[in-house]
């Protein structure tokens, strides 16, 4: 069997090549993925593990990507814990009855993944035994970000009710976000217990805050989700965009690959997160919409900051943009396959 | 005549307490304001200087904050350049021929803000008489956000379209910036000439952006508006938020004073940008809507960053929110101006 480049590098091991594979890279800028969502929307895809894993090989098989990630959603747990949650038409996900007293944090079930996400579990187990040599990424949303959206009520562009609760009833945000991280650190654990080789921690929208309240307010439920995965030995990516003053902090509540956006020269991010670490990332997504010549240069830019240091694994610093050409995918994994031998 | 704090504080100086003001300062979270928002729409404000001096000078009587600032908005050069642009109800502003191709850009007339914008340099006139002692600050958006919405077409949340420009049309890009900051520094020279005491440039998306597009695509044109208002004498305020990995390029393209957001430890980013400038900022905008004593912990903070180093003008990171309470606000000004004397 072939050592797995991605698990390679997550480790900080010398690899033929750097590896890559893209947040997202399962999605609407496919036919092929278009082609199943004309027939089921985003839940249904995610509730039947055939078509979940379906859609997890999609860009497998068109891109030599060198992992899969789980078609999944990171709001999954939302319902289970007892949140009326759908997806609105061209609005995004909408929570009907958002978290905003102790009462709403009180009624808040445990989340039992076994259960209730059984079938997370049940893709995660028929992926393994189709994607042969090529490892399974599970995930899930990070603390702060999934109570952002439990506290606003679907996306945000301030942040201004999650702030609030943290700075006007501190008792609620901390009771919120340690049940929170207890059924994420669950489920996380589940995924890897169902066979995830590799687990990310999506805190996406982190970079709303402070160092100063990441430190107060995210930092230790951050921590306890990332221990509990990263006790099973498989490895664990810490991820968010418009880190630039967090990486310290990020590095410190754990992960053994932390991701980086576009926004942090990736030299000078790894510098700030210390060279223990892997990392990830951080090519702007928008690059891969230009003309393919213009494409290269970006991506080139950032294998030639990661300095030939074992330990980068080549991404974006956010997901695939819809608009993308299924052909940029396809020179962009090639681009960066091809580079350590050049 | 007691010479300003403020404008002190752009030069560096002692002052008997940190100078404070806000963006934003006049708007929605004042009832004064709303009042005159009951029958008036915004740009109708904007376009009759009596009501724009009487808007500007609500907040600095009500809270004696240290500057006032223009009521105006970024986007008022547009309809004078030739762009059909208006304030869609609860949408935001939308450009309906936004700019995309070389026959766009070469459609767009020079501005002439003279002429065209005659209500804003009147409108500085009539504050200058008004205010007294009080500094009047001019703006104008920066070349970047406001070339941002001449192509989006209006708010975006990946500046795709934006990007996607300078990355594949890089001549129509540059010829856009060009024609705009040409504009804009003729705009930003007018409100000096007509007696604005200090200006403020608003690149408030520039944080999309990696620090090398933002050196290869931005830095010469905002470069080109700081100039030209320098030249004048005046101090100038160059503000962006997500800036945290910018700053030494900001600092680069120039500015007496270069603002914080929230996301960078003001101690931090003053050692970035270096201590011959000035800084305005860093308070979470979000910090002014918690009660008063969990308020007074956050400026307390942002105060004793500065260290008591000359130069610091007490500012949020971003503009004040509509749910802000007045008397928060009040408040405020009172904590920071009593700061150096407690």
């Amino acid at each position: 069997m072939i050592e797995s480049r991605f698990l390679a590098a997550c480790r900080r091991q010398t690899t033929d090549a750097t590896p890559v594979w893209f947040m997202r890279q399962a999605g609407r800028y496919m036919a092929d993925y278009r082609a199943i969502r004309e027939k089921f929307s985003l839940l249904e895809i995610v509730k039947q593990p055939e078509l979940a894993a379906e859609v997890t090989l999609q860009p497998v098989r068109a891109f030599h990507v060198d992992a899969a990630i789980l078609f999944a959603d990171i709001l999954l747990p939302l319902q289970p814990m007892g949140l009326d949650f759908e997806f609105a038409k061209g609005e995004g996900p909408v929570i009907h009855n958002p978290v905003r007293t102790q009462a709403d944090v009180d009624a808040l079930r445990p989340l039992h993944p076994e259960e209730t996400l059984v079938h997370v579990m049940d893709a995660i187990c028929l992926l393994r035994t189709e994607l042969g040599n090529t490892p399974l990424i599970g995930f899930c949303g990070a603390p702060f970000t999934v109570a952002s959206y439990m506290i606003e009520g679907g996306a945000s562009r301030d942040y201004k009710t999650t702030k609030l609760m943290m700075y006007s009833a501190p008792k609620i945000w901390h009771a919120l976000m340690d049940k929170l991280s207890t059924a994420l650190a669950e489920y996380l654990t589940a995924q890897i217990h169902s066979g995830a080789q590799a687990v990310q921690l999506f805190d996406s929208w982190v970079g709303a805050l402070s160092p100063m309240d990441y430190e107060r307010f995210v930092l230790p439920y951050s921590k306890k989700v990332l221990e509990a995965a990263q006790a099973t030995g498989v490895p664990v990516i810490h991820f968010g965009t418009g880190t630039a003053t967090l990486l310290p902090l990020m590095r410190q509540a754990g992960g053994d690959v932390i991701g980086l956006d576009w926004r942090v020269p990736l030299e000078l991010g790894w510098q700030a997160i210390g060279y223990d670490r892997a990392v990830q990332g951080n090519l702007d997504p928008v690059a891969l919409l230009a003309p393919i010549p213009e494409m290269k240069k970006h991506i080139l830019d950032v294998l030639r900051r990661a300095e030939g240091r074992p330990g980068h694994i080549f991404n974006l610093g956010h997901g695939i943009l819809q608009q993308t050409p299924e052909e940029n995918i396809r020179a962009a994994v090639e681009i960066v396959h091809a580079w350590r031998a050049g």
